[in-house]
């Protein structure tokens, strides 16, 4: 996908995350992922091999990282950078409109 | 920077346009641009060693490739990959508003 528009396309209240390919080299991955209210399952948590930075672009969510305590709030324009197997989990995602994402996976 | 909000701390009316490095490794830089109605200066081109994937996040621009007949106009969301050496410039952006880029530049 050489050229497209990030906000077009966005399947509304499906199932399960949608994850779109938009990059990829050999030092990275760029994927848009969509949200409609998902959350990562209870007890469970992400623990990547890679880095990934990732930017909220629509909607809200609440990412939880281990060994904190609060649960951080994201809303547009808010990224993060979390660290390969620094384990985090999606709390929850906005239960009335879509979730957007722009995420990098990148190794050093 | 490993976490902040894009859409903050936005310069208005800058002179010049503005760079930010938000992520940086061997293999890609990743950066934030805000425009404030400039454009690439008249009979100029951009010739990069690297290739550009951009995203327009807020504003408008129109973007011109060498060979091209016609201007593209990018709205939020637009998506483009410009390869390496691909001349083109900028033609304008948004008078009235800043107009917020996130470019990535990376290498094969």
């Amino acid at each position: 996908m050489k050229e497209g528009n990030l906000f077009s396309e966005i399947p509304d209240g499906a199932v399960k995350e949608v994850f779109t390919t938009l990059l990829k080299t050999g030092a990275f991955t760029l994927e848009r992922i969509v949200s409609s209210g998902q959350a990562t399952p209870p007890g469970q948590w992400w623990d990547q091999e890679t880095h990934e930075w990732v930017i909220l672009l629509k909607g809200r969510a609440g990412l939880m990282f281990e060994g904190e305590e609060e649960v951080r709030t994201l809303q547009p324009g808010d990224f993060v950078l979390i660290p390969a197997h620094r384990k985090h989990r999606v709390e929850w995602t906005d239960a009335v409109q879509t979730t957007l994402w722009l995420a990098l996976h990148y190794r050093e």
